[in-house]
């Protein structure tokens, strides 16, 4: 999701990165007008850089959905015409049969003018995106998708924590996951320095909150830690560089960076974690910031193989947060 | 000494960054030819983000020779016409009556044609300059300006470790003063990792010697400290973001970090040290990679007026190295 000049025109007249709105939101269900669940039935387009794409391959992992759901990554590079499936042979999605994420936004609206997002959600018999909601997607995966849970999955939205879970999502949304991108894509320095402001700030109250319990809401993770995991896990190799947000690196926040280790080391995050995609994708490709496409060595990341000391809340049951 | 589209031809057809000789090297000194040491004669012209203009600086200081060289500073911001003089009153050096350094450099050779560089020694009476020699000029002001230096100068060029000193510079200069520019500047990505291992490689071993002695010759500051010191003052708030040396920061080498507070603390190089300066002079300006021209707030500084740890040296009165 790095700007290129396909996004120019998410910039406001003041200079602000302003989100495009999703454009598929059907939700997955039962109702009339949904979705049905159906394993088989779709394919989840990817990239390995995009905090918002990467969110659905954890919770698919985690709940295991994997089988269910079929998976396909594009080049974590975007190039002028968008995601492209070049790591695939031939450079065409091997179920798809598409060489562009886009032709798959073509087949579900030839009328569509906005980016061609991941994730995006295909229904395979047709080849068209029946659900880009990259905000609430995996709301569904949790939700509507239980029947096909694996056993023991673990209950990443209870329905007791729903609101509160919300509330705090919204927050994650505004002030963490979408601050870097606006502080990074701002075009003037006011822009810049309130959403770098708001980052860090909210940072501080997190990483206060992570003193507390091992997990945002207790001892059992959630769809909350998922949201910030994804941002944590791009901060001091992409955004710290790249997007200028660099008060500090997220191994200065002790709290901070014990718990995106301890989600790191954790089945379904760390094994999904690609830094050299992420690193690819932030720096090089058409957004024109880096002339002679030079890819940063660093930093070292093998700190997040590292112990960590999140096992010193084990034995708090404590469930609910401050 | 960040580059423009003037020094577009300072780099090789391989993609390096060649730095170009210097122009005017004649020493100080009392021989036939050389430039006379004589107190209020010349005017140093230097500007803060540039290392090897804070070298000139640190040593004046050092050495008490304020008095004696007068001292005009441009903005640390470079301009399509290189450096300018716009932090004076109605943008004009008051004693050089120039607006630009080019000025004096065309007044001293009509048909000079490269990058009017700091620092640059000027004879106030001609308005010319006769020395930009940034490898050498410390050393001049070290030796041949003795005459005029402070009742108990420090001897930062002691006759008996200059071979060493010298040899040690050499290496400072390839592999670290040296060595982030050609990071920063390489054109193709073998360039820049060629010398970005360079680069650590040099720290780490650094990182080691300052294990064993306060400074790199022992127990007293020598001009090698100094030339060390502007590359390490300017590593985290800019090499690390503009240059892609991201391997660590200079805050995660222990030793290294703390001989770095140490000499910041002592008069002379702190008080010199204008990080404001160095982030404005390598983030903007018209090099085009910075299309927004906004400049990243981080990293914290203050770190840089904490305690160091390097009194643990006192005790040790060897000034040989290892």
């Amino acid at each position: 999701m790095v700007a290129t000049s396909e996004s120019a025109h998410e910039i406001s007249a003041e200079g602000a990165f302003v989100r495009q709105a999703n454009r598929f939101t059907t939700p997955f269900g039962s109702g009339p007008g949904e979705l049905p669940v159906e394993a088989g039935r779709y394919r989840l387009l990817w990239a390995a850089i995009c905090p918002w794409a990467h969110r659905q391959i954890i919770v698919l992992n985690l709940l295991g959905l994997t089988e269910a759901i079929s998976i396909g990554k594009a080049n974590p590079v975007r190039t002028d015409r968008g995601w492209e499936f070049s790591l695939d042979p031939a450079g065409v999605d091997p179920v798809l049969k598409i060489r562009y994420l886009s032709e798959a936004y073509e087949k579900a609206d030839p009328a569509y003018t906005g980016r061609a997002t991941v994730p995006a959600v295909v229904d395979i018999s047709t080849g068209k995106v029946v659900n880009n909601d990259y905000f609430k997607l995996t709301n569904h995966w949790e939700t509507a998708w239980a029947p096909l849970h694996k056993k023991d999955a673990p209950d990443l939205y209870p329905p007791d924590l729903r609101t509160d879970i919300d509330g705090l999502n919204d927050i994650i949304f505004h002030e963490v996951n979408n601050a870097v991108y606006k502080a990074g894509f701002a075009e003037n320095q006011g822009e810049y320095e309130k959403n770098y402001e708001l980052l860090f700030k909210r940072l501080d109250i997190l990483e206060e909150r992570l003193g507390k319990n091992r997990y945002l809401f207790g001892s059992s993770i959630t769809d909350s830690d998922i949201r910030l995991y994804v941002t944590l896990a791009r901060f001091d190799t992409a955004y710290n560089l790249v997007f200028r947000c660099n008060r500090n690196r997220l191994v200065d926040f002790p709290n901070l960076w014990n718990y995106a280790k301890d989600l790191f080391q954790t089945p379904g995050f760390g094994d999904t974690t690609d830094f050299d995609a992420i690193k690819r994708g932030y720096q090089l490709g058409s957004h024109g910031h880096n002339p002679y496409q030079l890819l940063a060595l660093g930093p070292d990341t093998s700190g997040w193989n590292e112990k960590h000391d999140r096992g010193r809340f084990n034995n708090i049951p404590s469930r609910g947060s401050a």
